[in-house]
This record gives C-alpha cells, structure tokens and sequence, in this order.
C-alpha cells in the first residue's frame, strides 16, 4: 500500500527546507511514499534553491504566520513558523489524512521565543497527542538504543532508575519494534547503570535494586530480555554478534556514544510511544550551514524511509 | 636495542598460565623482546600444556609461595602467588633488570583473600612504586582513551572532576603519548561529563565550572588539547578523521563503551604515571575458561607487543 508522509520544514533559518526539498527529489523515497510537505511554499522554494534543485512536484500543506525569515537567521518569527508546522503535522497524522510524520530540526531556543514552551519537539508531540509519554529511540541498521532519560544533567539520571519508568520504557520499545519493524519477539538487551554492571554491588547498588527487579518482571512474562548488563562489552556483543536488536539505555551519553560511533551519518530519531509514527534527522538546525546546499542530507532521508517503513507496516496508525 | 619484559602468570587459577606461554612461543613478540616470566615453571608448563605448546625456551624468574593450585580452582593460595609475582616483577622493573612488565589477569577478590589488600593491580603497582598517582589508560591503534575514575558507582563519578584531577590526568597521558609512543605533540580531546556538553550549563554545570577553565589552563601552556567536547559525538570524530590522539574521559564507562566496541580483542590496559611501564590485557581471569586452551590471547600479545614498544623507545625507565 501507497503510504503518505508528512515532512514538516522545521526551522526556516535552518537546514529544514533545502534537506525537504532534496528528499521531495529522492527517487528512492519517492518509490517508497508520497510527500506532503507541511510549511510554505515561499521555503520550500528555498530550499529547492539552495540545494540546486527545482521546485518540486510534491504536495504542499500551507500553514503558520507569514513573515519574513531567511536561511542563518533564526528569530522568533521563525520559531513561530516552526511550531505552527509540527502542530499541523500532527493533526494530519490524528486525522488520518497522513500515515507518519518527519520532522526537520527546530531550534528550542526560537519556539520558546515564539511561545512554544517546551524542552523539545518530542514534548510538543507527546501534549499535542493528549500527553502520551514518548520514549526517544535512535535507529540504525546496525543499532537501535532508546533511552531511559534524555536531557537531563549526568548527576540526575539516576532519579529515572525507577521499576515503572525501566518497565515502560522496555515495552513501549518492544512494542514498536514488533508492530512498526517486523520482530515478531524482539530481544531485548538492558545496559547497566555502573561500570561492570556495579560487580554484585561493590560499584552501585541501582543494578540489584531497580533494573534487575524490572528485568526479571518482564522476562517473567515471557519477554526475550536480558540485564542489567555491562555497558561496556554490550555494544560490542550488538555489533560483533548481533545479539540483540534493541539496547535500553540508562542515560543519554550511554546509548548515543555507541550509536552516534557507526551511525553519525545515517541514524535516525524514532519517537516510540505516541499514537502516530513520527521520525526525525539526528542532528540540529545547523543555522551556520543553513541556505549554502552544503548540509548532509542522510540522515533526513533515512528518517523520511524509516517512517515509510513503519508506516507501511501499519497504515491505519498505532491506535 | 633489544628489551627484556617481565610477564607475570597472574592468577594460578585463570587463564594467565595459558596465555603467558602462548606469548612466550610468538614469533612476533620474540623478534621484538627478550621475555622473562615471572612465576612458577609448574605452573608455565601447566599452561604450556593447557595450550597444546611445549615448555618453553624462556627465562624464567621462580617466586612465590609454593602451593597446589589449579586451572579453574580459584583459592587463597592462588591469590597469593599472583600476588608475589606482581611483587616481584615491580622489583625487576624498579632496579632495571627489565624494562617493562607485562601482568596477566588477577582477582581483587582472591589478591584480598590471601592479604594484599588493594581495588586492584594498578593500586598495588602504584604502592609498590612509592605512592605514585596512577592513571588508566586503555590503547588500540583506532583508539586511546584515560579515565579520570576508574572503578567507582557512576553517582560518585562527580567528585572525581576536579581542576587538579583533570591537570594531573592529562598532563600524564600527554607526557606518556610524547615519552613512550612517539607523538612529538600529542593532540588531547577532553570529553564533557554531561549530555550535550551541558549546553551552556543548562545540561549541567561541570563543563562550565570544572572541565573547561582546566583545558584552557593547559591550552594556555601550549598544549594541543580541545575540551570540554560532547561525548557521543567526539568519538566518532577520532574514528572518522584521527583528529585526536586520545580521548580524557569524565568515567569509566565513557570510555570504555566507545573503546570496546573497536578494541575488545586487540585493546590493552596501560599504566601511565608509574615509575615504570606497565601493560595488561583487557580481560579478567576467565576462571571459568582456564586449562582448556580455548581463550583468546590477542590482548595478552598486544599487551606485550605495546610493552616492548614503549621500553625500547625509552629503556632506561620513566625516571
């Protein structure tokens, strides 16, 4: 089945629309999806400009304030624009009317100026969806890791330690791999919080206390999961053995460092969890690179065909 | 100039025996040192056994209390002996009978059952040596990384980003990448503790406060040195583009995820700091594996291979 995709253009100071336009002339997403870019037409034109590429025949949904915003120019009209273009998105995914959502990079800093107070687009969804709770995932062929915690400091990644948040997180990523991936039984993998897994204890007690019980719990249930194990040698069992097909990660840095090492250029941000499919590039806006068709666009692509992925294998949505 | 190394059996009961006779009968490491084991001839030529090798044609320094103890039978006695023999080879090293030592695999548990009472080999090593400061670094061709805590719960990690700590521990890595393995400047990245760098303290403050007015202090000397940077991505930076020599690394896992991930056969564990040279392999004990000949000795030769490396560029010793 022919899916539709909706690929917002983010921060118009940013990289957004030239890498929308270039993935509207992707012949590989196009054989994949239909394209409905959510934005206006005055930026997608430069971004089709800016990356050397025509106006594209790709269906456009205009929306959010008119003003002035150039490429490398953030401002809180800008912001405005941003923020408008997600909350269309994802009303189009609630309705129907598109079966996954893309979103190019936003500046938080911009949609808090324009009025948009949150820490990030994944908190915009998640309220914009009736306050599901998200789980960020990082994708990749060779990797997959969701996170327990995202952007908090180090010293507070432990008050995410706990059964309810472990539980949720580890299915939520389970479920998601199942319905939107095709594992039919995911194995699972649950990166330890101390170095060598705490070693019975000596180095940390939060293994034994918090993330064993949780394990145990959902393994009980017939869940194909292991740990806590030890960070270090996990990721290398992933890659060298394939052992697992997702690794739930304590903290931020513990999954992003392995999986930015083999997937700087092709990772993808998959948002598990909200009653639609939604993907995003992993990186920034780029303001600094923004208008000169010099920024990467693979990462926006792999985001655009993952989405196509998941929504093909189920168009009606996650609810 | 040819070098003599010091190999020490380490624990009786692992696979030390094993792989110490295995580098002992390596063409590679033969044209590159004179090896002297540090040990027991019963135990070598139990490991020569187990190894499927014949005894072999090496120096052999005889030490330690003598004791029945077996592969995969792990006891006092056997922490003992291991003991002794890290004894001994840090005298060979101190009085110049050879120019670098080499341990295989102990147990803090059994080192601890039989007296020698320390968190590990480097704290011994580091007694033995008259109380010098030692740092943990793990070395591979594609990566080096040194670790400003080792062995700690990762809540405690904190209280190890310190001005001076972060001074001292790249001070020794620069001094021993410029000493013992031929980088006339060694170029020095300083990963951040927290996700993103802090993002200007909203992430956290110890960039700000800690990490970056040390780098700045030794940036200001002269010193090619590049911090506090954003830890999931820096690593992929000295994957892709070599642009730094080695990583300083906030804890333990930080470094040593990214680093096992390439090096987990091949990577070896350095000492810096100590009044000598010391390698070891990446691994523990594998009681479970010892006397069946099955265990990989790629660290082990590396280990020694690194070894005759740094003495042969420095025979005289550190000091």
């Amino acid at each position: 089945m022919r899916v539709k995709i909706a690929v917002t253009l983010g921060d118009p100071a940013g990289v957004g629309p030239e890498l929308a336009a270039r993935v509207c002339h992707d012949e590989e997403v196009l054989a994949q999806a239909d394209i409905v870019i959510v934005g206006q037409k005055k930026l997608l034109a430069g971004g089709a400009r800016a990356a050397g590429l025509s106006f594209p025949q790709v269906t456009l949904k205009e929306c959010g304030p008119v003003a002035r915003t150039d490429p490398g120019q953030p401002s809180a009209a800008g912001g405005a624009q941003a923020g408008a273009f997600i909350r269309q998105a994802a009303l189009m995914c609630l309705s129907g009317e598109v079966q996954a959502m893309t979103t190019a990079p936003v500046s938080k800093e911009y949609l808090n100026l324009a009025g948009y107070r949150y820490a990030g687009h994944t908190e915009m969804l998640a309220e914009l969806a009736g306050g599901a709770k998200a789980v960020m995932m990082m994708a990749g062929p060779l990797l997959k890791v969701s996170l327990l915690s995202t952007h908090v400091p180090l010293r507070r990644a432990e008050e995410f330690i706990r059964p309810e948040n472990i539980d949720y997180t580890c299915r939520t990523t389970w479920q998601w791999l199942n319905r939107y991936w095709g594992y039919e039984n995911p194995r699972l993998a649950v990166a330890a919080f101390n170095p060598h897994a705490g070693e019975n204890g000596l180095l940390g007690r939060e293994e034994q206390n918090l993330i064993r019980p949780a394990v145990e719990a959902l393994a009980g249930e017939g869940m194909d999961i292991k740990g806590p194990l030890a960070a270090d040698a996990l990721f290398w069992r992933v890659l060298k053995y394939g052992e697992f097909d997702a690794v739930v990660c304590m903290y931020h840095d513990q999954g992003l460092i392995p999986f930015k090492m083999i997937h700087f250029e092709d990772g993808v941000n998959v948002s598990l969890g909200l009653p639609f499919i939604r993907t995003s590039p992993d990186h920034g806006t780029a303001f600094d690179l923004a208008g000169q068709g010099r920024a990467d666009g693979g990462s926006m692509k792999a985001a655009v065909l993952l989405a196509a992925h998941m929504a093909r294998r189920n168009p009606a949505g996650p609810r």
